[in-house]
């Protein structure tokens, strides 16, 4: 068995001025925001723009001395991460490690909108950090 | 009139070591290898692995000094770009020029696969480089 990665769920994006970047995907692109969560326990505020079945994820620091404010500082704006959607989470885990994937999480931890996530440890993955998500069930 | 676009097309990921990326993309995250094209014209080798209606784009350098070449020395390996897709990219472009976005690419050219491609400024879109895609119209 291999992880089943089902979708891009999302990319990460740091900005420097979130009022500014939001005004720019809705204007310029014409994107929709979806969801918009301050996150006091990373030190964040997140804002969701759906774009398909996926959305780019804009992040906005609350401080210098968080991790998308030190991304910042070191690499400027950009690209921060990639989250690949999958069905179950800790059995993707369990198989990840059995390849001696180097993991940041070792198990799933709470992420907004109720998903659970958990991100791989950027030496493993050729320099991107990778988030994984799983989405709380849907009724069928 | 805003730029529709439609999803993620790809997200396009500078590596180190294309043969090492390959194994791993396909060992430990279940990927698939769709496409593998080597163009002189950017100095690049491009590995598309395809997920959910979107793909991930290794891009491994032909040399030093071609872009990928010069992104790697600066910036290590890593997130390179994200693609968006558009049904009408010479339409898109005139809608961004009409709000004064900065592209690099003023008219579409060509791309792998029989798209049309244009890359938007970083200096526009927040420090991500941002590339278009039409995709090749498909019999109904």
């Amino acid at each position: 068995m291999t992880p089943e990665l089902t979708a891009i769920d999302h990319i990460g994006i740091a900005v420097a001025d979130l009022e500014a970047a939001i005004d720019h995907y809705r204007d310029d692109l014409g994107l929709v925001v979806s969801h918009r969560e301050r996150v006091e326990s990373q030190g964040v505020d997140e804002v969701m723009l759906t774009l398909g079945g996926s959305a780019i994820q804009l992040l906005g620091a609350l401080g210098a001395d968080t991790p998308v404010g030190r991304f910042l500082a070191s690499r400027g704006p950009g690209l921060h991460h990639v989250a690949y959607r999958v069905d179950d989470l800790t059995m993707t885990l369990e198989e990840l490690r059995t390849r001696k994937v180097r993991l940041i999480d070792e198990v799933p931890r709470p992420g907004s909108l109720g998903t659970s996530i958990a991100f791989l440890h950027p030496k493993a993955t050729g320099g991107v950090l990778v988030e994984l998500v799983q989405h709380p069930a849907t009724p069928r």
